[in-house]
């Protein structure tokens, strides 16, 4: 008989020591460190043909097998749906590829790739029992979180900067949650709410401190292998803050290779991060297996100015294992290849787009990526959360005036 | 043997003179009035059952017989999702509904609903020989076009009201657009547009002034009756400005109901507009067939901000022929109403889908809708695209202070 999840338990991701994963639980009692969540891959194997997926609704829970809820009725949604892989034939030839998509997150529910880790998350976490989340945010995740926190009847507490973009606080009240605001960076909104839990009833769900984010971000690498008519590319290129996603994506490729529902290499993956805030491209220059808060962090792609990750030693861990890559580029740069990337394909990505895309230009132009290589770039938001990513200062004309046109 | 697409031939929506549908055509050479495409449905339903849908990918495109486009090749594409119908339980109940479901178009690229009316009708544009494109926009529309058209290789014309959703102007720019603002409404705009496309190279695509961006926006009535399963719901609520979407859903349903992919009543429509744009409105309480132009018109839904419009003679026609409802309501309730569905579902929906649910709210009360029906609104953009929607206003706390928590 089939089920419905294959999950089978938790396993730290430092010590390996496994966790029951029917109760409510955030890091390992031992360490201290991420759990991650283990399916029975092999009774899957066996059960589930990967056809069976053929005649199921285009959303991210139709890989349900692969995730924690263990119904449908568990399910928060606000409509996850398989996010575009766009083909950018017009900017691969600029940059000198052959084979470039764009995995567009822009189509999800708040208009970034946290929508999938909350979807997931907060259903998880209403299915053990949780009423009470509360986590610190550099914008898009709290949003999201408190998005699918309303959707699901929770309360949410979220801690951001006061530099966070202002559109994601909007969404959080917007969503009814309770929400303040920091004259820090993220790690200082992240000891508020670890203060507020161990005060009272709410629980911590930051990045990695709940083991079912990742869950809803793997379904971003499920969703790139099917996209591809199960195929692998050779190089995944991801904007690297907390690195979740990074890591999400490697998990689902890593379950999808065991459960044999694709078959190849492994990608080399690229992290990338901005100058202004590169933990983990100094740990990887440096061979180092865990990175160094970085003080005084800033850029203007929000969403990875985060200064030490709690899974840095997880993202490194991947980048040497895949033979992979840490960049760092400029914000003059990243803002650059935003509008060239607009330009040529209509897109507006977000400036932790532009910054991956810039990495893919530095990297063929460096001979680390071969033109005849499927190149997929991670665009985790829409470029509309971050307006002022283009200057909009014009004149203006009065009624009847000839446009001075080109 | 079956066709791609079963476009037949454009038709006069006033004066019913037929025209060549093969090469490029703006009005009605006759009367000036918008043209509208016609099918060849007697032979689509000979020819196709509906069942041949079944394996197409969850996008607009599946529906490609009833859509302009000859070949798969000539489609322009950014990922045009299914977008997803959310049914909205909680908020029902508040308002006295047992079955509401918004069909929400953020989910689209550029995270509205113009986008449809883009990615059709610029790949129509394109196939037909057109190179150079002007609109007068209220933003979102303009956004669309403009990144469709650089996504196509055409070269955009864009004027907007100055006041328009600055984040719209960005999308402009990003796409590499020109980009013109105006100190006036978008008639304003419109009126520039025409004077530079009488002294140049360009071609006006403004609203209904070609005929295929209705089509795309037709999508969402297909989209909305597969989604319900091949059935019809009994009453349409579409925030109306331009009211390309409304007249697009009734003409999607009229054609499945030629076809016979449907069966049932045609559902009520209502239209919804703002208090201080609301020439459709005054029009249907007195009974008239066209709306006259409303001086000084503002709202904060923006989108809905056209104080006349071209098509408003097919709007109230079909107001008239559902038994529909056209409908006012003040800025201040529609904010409250963007308030009151977040909090009790998380969707943050636009200012134009907040006036549609307040909309909704007001007709159970007078008895119109009653409880047992089952009810669609269009959240016609996402909320996002308008953060001041949302006082975001708080107070900033210095690092490690305590949360004042509720």
């Amino acid at each position: 008989m089939t089920r419905y999840s294959y999950l089978s338990h938790l396993e730290c991701a430092r010590c390996g020591q496994s966790q029951d994963a029917t109760h409510a639980i955030g890091l390992c009692p031992s360490c201290n460190s991420p759990l991650l969540a283990r399916y029975d891959l092999a009774a899957l194997a066996r059960d589930v043909p990967r056809d069976a997926l053929r005649d199921r609704a285009w959303e991210l829970w139709r890989y349900h097998e692969l995730l924690p809820s263990s119904s449908a009725e568990e399910q928060v949604t606000l409509g996850e749906v398989v996010t575009p892989m766009l083909r950018m034939d017009r900017y691969a030839t600029d940059i000198g590829l052959d084979e470039l998509w764009v995995k567009d997150e822009s189509a999800t529910p708040t208009s970034s790739f946290k929508a999938r880790g909350a979807a997931v998350g907060v259903s998880r976490a209403r299915e053990v029992g949780m009423r009470r989340i509360a986590m610190p945010t550099n914008g898009n995740a709290g949003a999201a979180w408190a998005t699918y926190a309303a959707r699901a009847g929770l309360t949410a507490l979220i801690v951001m900067p006061r530099n966070a973009p202002v559109v994601t606080r909007a969404e959080c009240l917007a969503a009814g949650a309770e929400v303040h605001l920091v004259d820090g960076v993220i790690s200082d909104a992240g000891a508020m709410v670890a203060a507020a839990v161990a005060d009272g009833d709410w629980v911590d769900v930051a990045t990695l401190k709940e083991p079912y984010r990742i869950e809803g971000k793997k379904t971003m690498g499920l969703e790139i292998v099917e996209q591809l008519g199960w195929s692998l590319p050779d190089v995944v290129v991801y904007p690297t803050g907390g690195g979740v996603g990074l890591i999400g994506i490697y998990k689902a490729i890593a379950e999808l290779l065991e459960l044999g529902w694709v078959h190849g290499e492994m990608p080399r993956f690229v992290a990338v991060q901005a100058e202004g805030c590169a933990p983990i491209v100094t740990a990887f220059e440096r061979g180092e297996s865990e990175s160094t808060f970085v003080p005084d962090s800033r850029t203007v792609a929000f969403g990875i100015n985060v200064p030490k990750a709690l899974g840095d030693f997880l993202v490194l861990d991947i980048l040497y294992r895949t033979k992979g890559r840490a960049i760092a580029v400029s914000d003059e740069d990243l803002l650059a290849e935003l509008r060239v990337l607009g330009a040529a394909e209509g897109l507006f990505v977000c400036p932790e787009g532009a910054a991956a895309l810039r990495a893919v230009r530095t990297l063929v132009q460096e001979g680390w990526i071969g033109r005849e290589e499927r190149v997929v770039v991670l665009n985790t938001g829409a470029g509309i959360k971050y307006p002022e990513c283009v200057d909009t200062d014009l004149p203006v004309l009065a009624p009847g005036s000839a446009l001075p046109t080109r």
